[in-house]
């Protein structure tokens, strides 16, 4: 078990080394701590090594403030201007909030930014003021969209939440591939096979080697020309509309760091309380969850969960009980503290409860 | 090939036989006929059949206005009172149109609604003006969401359409089960085995078995819990918010004729002129399809098509060459004139160019 405040301390201390303002590098450090407490490892604290690369070599501007290029009662359209993703999608989350309070529905569309972590932290920011929220982004191309065989889009993250009563919030937040990168690596690590319908191999055939994103392979969307077309939805609203960078353009910052992404995101939400005053949204999503976990469950299931159940119940446990961490992310903070020269100790960031 | 003009005129008389007003049925007669052109038979002429049950039974009440409960500059609540869910879809998909232009997004939500045939007719409404439009609906439960052995949810339509430069508008129209029902039953008549996925049998076990659905079967959301989601994010803005029933409280149309569903739709636009002034959405949109239609092809992959593509070309032959209906409309017809008393001639609605 890990201490949480000192792992976000450390990642913070490391984002300023790296050339991020204090305010902003605490706002990063906070929201990948969230994720990892929720037990999304692959956008939690692992990302601050990637985060550091880009800052030092210039593809991310550090203590950058953003611009609002456009602005009405109901939407609003900003620049991030090279700065991290992470502090102008929480500020653009903020202004959504305001926008929807006053006008029943609000958009705000943001270009100029980078990687912005787990989009479902900003739509839940909205279902915590007892909005309807959803946030999405671009990202560069690492699937293939339907009917071609190689990188063609991004796996484009879309989320929405909702308040539901005494369930807390139903989050939904998913990538437009079948499963994430991650899985797939993870197989080929361990020499199992993946199941069809993941990974389509160099010529763009439907293949079970996992190792096949070594060699040209690309990753599949979920659900065929469903998931696809979701992504081109994705890329439309927070891509295009944004003015943000399209596809191709869309710079890889792992393998690109010192290359600004111009990624593209958009925050939607709907106050109920405007809309439909008097009527109590969350009670119905907590009726609608409560019949849905009423059915009979499919052999081999144990429970009906709703989407973000699982990672709100970790998210209690990791404040309860500490905060675990996979191995994978310890090595990164790790070579984080190589890169950055501040010094890192496992041990001294345990969990002394 | 048949006469549109004369299969949509037809339609309107049965409807109006059975108390529908004559503006509304042929409201409804012309959003049919267009989805027939379109090639979306599953959501043509032939609903007009069911249609006319509800209306002669009194599960839709015949010449009936809505009334806007709510109405604000971003947004509007409306409620149907019961009525054909295509004339009020139509006219909420008008209202969000002018709420977008004016606030730069908009959301318009129905309750007390039925059926409103494709949702992609009223997103390309939007589109056409040159905005970015959604549009969905819930329905009576027919799929089991992600855990559940039964029939759990409906398969929550959602469409989006953006308009695309030169390539028109791409229309993007989904169901959140795999496959639509149409497709197993077309397997089961044809005495074929359907794949994994697109079934579970009345134990809520994955089944090839396409005559399942007539033994306690359910449909499978597409992408497992992703596709699920997606139908609970459709019940909680279509209809949650709009007040609408809830999940198994929704009515089946075509098993319980003379009960009003009191379906719940949602209609979302954006107006880039607004949001992003002096910025030519229509023009990127067009090289984002340009950019993946010149991507290498899988294997067995003639086109890469854009969402809403095939529905496009189909609509231009349609206008161009005349309509073509398969059996089951030209049946569904003789059958509506059988219950109406107005006769059809299949042979009289022929094309004669």
């Amino acid at each position: 078990m890990y201490d949480g405040k000192k792992i976000s301390r450390y990642c913070a201390e490391a984002l300023i080394s790296a050339g991020a303002g204090r305010r902003e590098a605490e706002t990063v450090a906070e929201v990948l701590l969230n994720a990892d407490k929720r037990g999304v490892h692959s956008h939690g604290t692992v990302r601050t090594e990637g985060y550091v690369k880009c800052l030092m070599s210039g593809g991310i501007r550090g203590n950058t403030e953003h611009t609002v290029l456009n602005d009405g009662p109901s939407y609003a359209l900003i620049d991030a201007n090279g700065a991290l993703g992470i502090p102008v999608s929480v500020a653009a989350a903020g202004i959504v909030i305001e926008k929807a309070k006053r006008s029943g529905v609000g958009i705000v569309n943001v270009r100029g930014s980078h990687h912005h972590g787990a989009c479902g932290y900003y739509s839940i920011m909205m279902a915590r003021q007892g909005l309807i929220g959803m946030a999405m982004s671009t990202g560069d191309i690492i699937m293939a969209a339907a009917g071609t065989a190689e990188d063609s889009i991004g796996n484009n993250p879309f989320s929405y939440s909702v308040p539901a009563g005494k369930y807390g919030i139903m989050c939904y937040d998913i990538a437009m591939s079948t499963v994430a990168m991650g899985k797939v690596a993870i197989a080929a690590d361990e020499g199992r096979r993946i199941p069809l319908g993941w990974m389509l191999d160099r010529d763009g055939n439907p293949t079970t080697d996992a190792n096949s994103y070594k060699y040209g392979g690309t990753m599949v969307p979920f659900g065929g020309y469903k998931g696809s077309g979701l992504a081109m939805m994705v890329e439309s609203l927070a891509g295009i509309l944004s003015g943000a960078a399209l596809l191709k353009d869309i710079h890889a910052w792992n393998t690109d760091p010192e290359k600004n992404g111009n990624v593209g995101h958009c925050f939607i939400a709907v106050d109920p309380a405007v809309v439909h005053p008097g009527f109590d949204v969350p009670s119905r999503v907590e009726e609608m969850i409560t019949e849905l976990k009423s059915h009979r469950k499919a052999p081999g299931v144990e429970k009906i969960w709703f989407p973000g159940e699982i990672e709100q119940e970790k998210l209690k446990l990791s404040e309860e009980k500490g905060l675990e961490l996979p191995p994978a992310t310890i090595h990164a903070l790790c070579r984080t503290a190589d890169i950055t020269g501040l010094p890192f100790d496992p041990e001294e960031m345990e969990d002394r409860r």
